[in-house]
């Protein structure tokens, strides 16, 4: 069989066993949950020698140490990733939840119930944690799901869905709900893909790149996540300690994640007494610094490099100790800025005015906007969703950190006694009985 | 300029206002939408014209004469749109609408809030009254609406967006907020479909072919609406004189829309029954019965003319007195027609069995499920919404009947006193003062 042919027969087997699984209620799914847990820290090592496997071939293909330290699985790994397995199981079932509910004047009653969304497509990058995790979080919430992970880590993926799938087999959760896409091939993303109607919706995980390819060539419906793009807007009515503070540590505190900021704007009526004080803190902490023309200018009379900032750092993700810094003349500047260059991610106003924060937070069009907090907090488990499958930064279905509720849909369901529509409004039929 | 040309400035146009309406509150939003009401009124007589001119050219290019009424316009009519208009100022604004919040174990005061989606785009057909109804939704929901309607009735789409952006010049509400895709080409579409970044959501209004090539090609995000093949299913614990009395006003009540039903299913231990009786009271109601063999051998026996069944009509919208019927043998296996056949728009069980309603519910997949009701209660106005902007037959961001809460998105917005993440926990940085 081909690989197109080898693609529709999964996707075929995830559609009926999403059927299955969508109306289960929740003890089963729990059970299948902690089912699959035991089985990765029974065959741990296992798990553990096909990733040696990978990592052998990532070695002999040059690849650098950092990207093999993600992709790297120990026992001690599989093991946190089987608690996390226990944890979405713990979590409530969005399944069933009554989102709104009346009866209508006619008598007739309407609930609109959470239901599945049916077969989940995930096309990710490394970190062969995600196989499990997006897996978990998909059949938590009654969805079968097709993962497409990195080709470097295919055999890791192939092992660690083996197991999910004889783990599920003794359970009432069909073991075609989790399925790997077949291939490693770029064609084999492309299946999944232009597979409307048989998969339901598409969630990227990855770079700007990845979601850009998904986002064009996709006709299945796509949810984009985790471009972060993230602002610190230093408003002149700021206490500049908090400011700084703010500034430092949603820069440093972990560059490399998408809620890390990586553009800091400051109010041209505090930038005198702002902006050399973070230029020295910054350069303090290892960052280096990407400034406009006044920005540059501070850091020419204090001594401190900054590098020139182009439209290209403005718009960068850097994910790395790198922010580029801007004056702007205006609260309205800064909301300029982040509209222009901004991924609608994350963006924080720092400020002592409640005007200025109630101003920011109306025009700020981004999935998140915070006010004399860090960027960092813009995360599932920080909202108290215990776990999220990403963040999303578009505003169709879901915006920001994503849980379970975010992995279903809605269906209306109605009941009457033989409620009519006519053109003279609602008419009963009566039972005759048999 | 070139008709791309036109069309980026008009995207961006929309985008500007986009920015500027998004943070207006509900009373000037109303004022505008009055506004634009009394100027409908007002300019009757002008609309009528140019509608005259297009009745005239689709005479000319022998239009049917159906179609002709769909597209006319007179004075009452206008007054009816006006009417509409000032309906959708009264309902509650959607915008602004907290809808979760917490404070978070550290303090933080987490809201979810709604805000608009930003540039909606609509591709319709026909009646120029959706011209002014989407843009009514729209700005009631904050949204700047970019409209592209059909050819055949372009002149008298542009006046009526003309006779708006004149009567929204005079609020606070920015004109660019209702405009005219350039253009009546299919190129002109294709700018529309291929604007992200620019557009925020696209939402087809028409027949299947129309919402399958814009699904297809289209990059920005599309909400399908409207394509209905709704079942109604007599189980076996039927009422049957309910079936019949559900079954009639399901098929006839008005043929040519997406929640009338486009096909029977019965179980086989009522067949005989209710196929004969159903089939003699279908006739005599004008409806052309498409039956598989089962369908077919009892109206042979009671010499009524069925035809056969094939696949398509299985798969058909009608629109019309038809419609296509089936015996299945359990209730499972309408669920499996359902599923293989059916359009997930509304699907209708009739039954006294608890087991059987709540299993039928559970497992077909669609956006609205009846039980003991006909399918034409799937409707905006019916569930109480006021006005819709059309029924989504997805599942992701809406589904069902579409009010002014589905034409917006959220935003989530946090509020600290110098929050930082650390991973050791929350820190609270204090203020220093200036």
């Amino acid at each position: 069989m081909s690989e197109a042919e080898d693609f529709v027969k999964v996707a075929h087997a995830a559609r009926e066993a999403a059927a299955a699984l969508a109306p289960l209620p929740r003890a089963p799914k729990d059970a299948a949950l902690y089912a699959v847990a035991d089985a990765l820290v029974a065959r741990a090592k296992e798990i553990v020698e096909a990733n040696a496997l990978d990592i052998e071939a990532a070695r002999q293909g040059g690849t650098a140490e950092a990207m093999i330290d993600r992709l790297r699985l120990d026992e001690r790994r599989v093991e946190a990733i089987a608690a996390a397995v226990r944890e979405v199981a713990d979590l409530p079932d969005p399944v069933g939840e009554v989102v709104r509910g009346s009866t209508l004047p006619n008598g007739l009653e309407l609930r609109q119930v959470r239901v599945p969304l049916g077969v989940v497509g995930i096309i990710y990058e490394g970190r062969p944690n995600v196989t499990v995790d997006a897996a978990a979080l998909c059949l938590k919430s009654g969805n079968a799901v097709l993962l497409r992970g990195s080709s470097s880590a295919y055999r890791s993926n192939s092992v660690l869905v083996t197991v999910m799938q004889e783990a599920l087999a003794g359970t009432e959760v069909p073991a075609d709900a989790v399925q790997l896409v077949p291939g490693t091939t770029r064609e084999s993303v492309k299946h999944l893909m232009r597979a409307r109607g048989l998969v339901d919706v598409l969630i990227p995980r990855g770079g700007a790149s990845l979601i850009n390819t998904v986002v064009e060539e996709s006709t299945v419906p796509v949810i984009e996540t985790g471009v972060g793009n993230c602002h610190v807007y230093v408003d002149a009515d700021a206490d500049l300690g908090l400011a700084m503070e703010i500034l430092v540590n949603a820069k440093t505190q972990r560059p490399s994640v998408c809620n890390a900021a990586e553009t800091v704007l400051v109010h041209a009526d505090v930038a005198d007494a702002f902006v050399p004080a973070a230029l020295a803190r910054l350069a303090a902490e290892g960052v280096t610094v990407h400034g406009d023309e006044r920005v540059a200018s501070y850091g020419a009379s204090s001594g401190i490099d900054v590098r020139p900032a182009t439209d290209e750092d403005f718009q960068k993700e850097y994910l790395s100790l790198d922010i580029a810094a801007a004056v702007v003349d205006s609260l309205e500047g800064a909301v300029a800025h982040i509209r222009r260059y901004g991924s609608a991610h994350t963006d924080a106003i720092v400020t002592r005015s409640q005007r200025a924060a109630r101003r920011f937070v109306a025009r700020v069009d981004s999935a998140a906007v915070a006010v004399n907090a860090s960027t960092r907090f813009t995360d599932g488990g920080e909202f108290g969703f215990g776990a999220e499958i990403g963040i999303s930064t578009q505003k169709l279905h879901a915006r920001g950190p994503m849980g379970l509720p975010e992995l279903t849909s809605t269906k209306w369901v109605y009941t009457g006694e033989g409620h009519l529509r006519t053109s003279a409004g609602t008419v009963i039929a009566v039972e005759r009985g048999e």
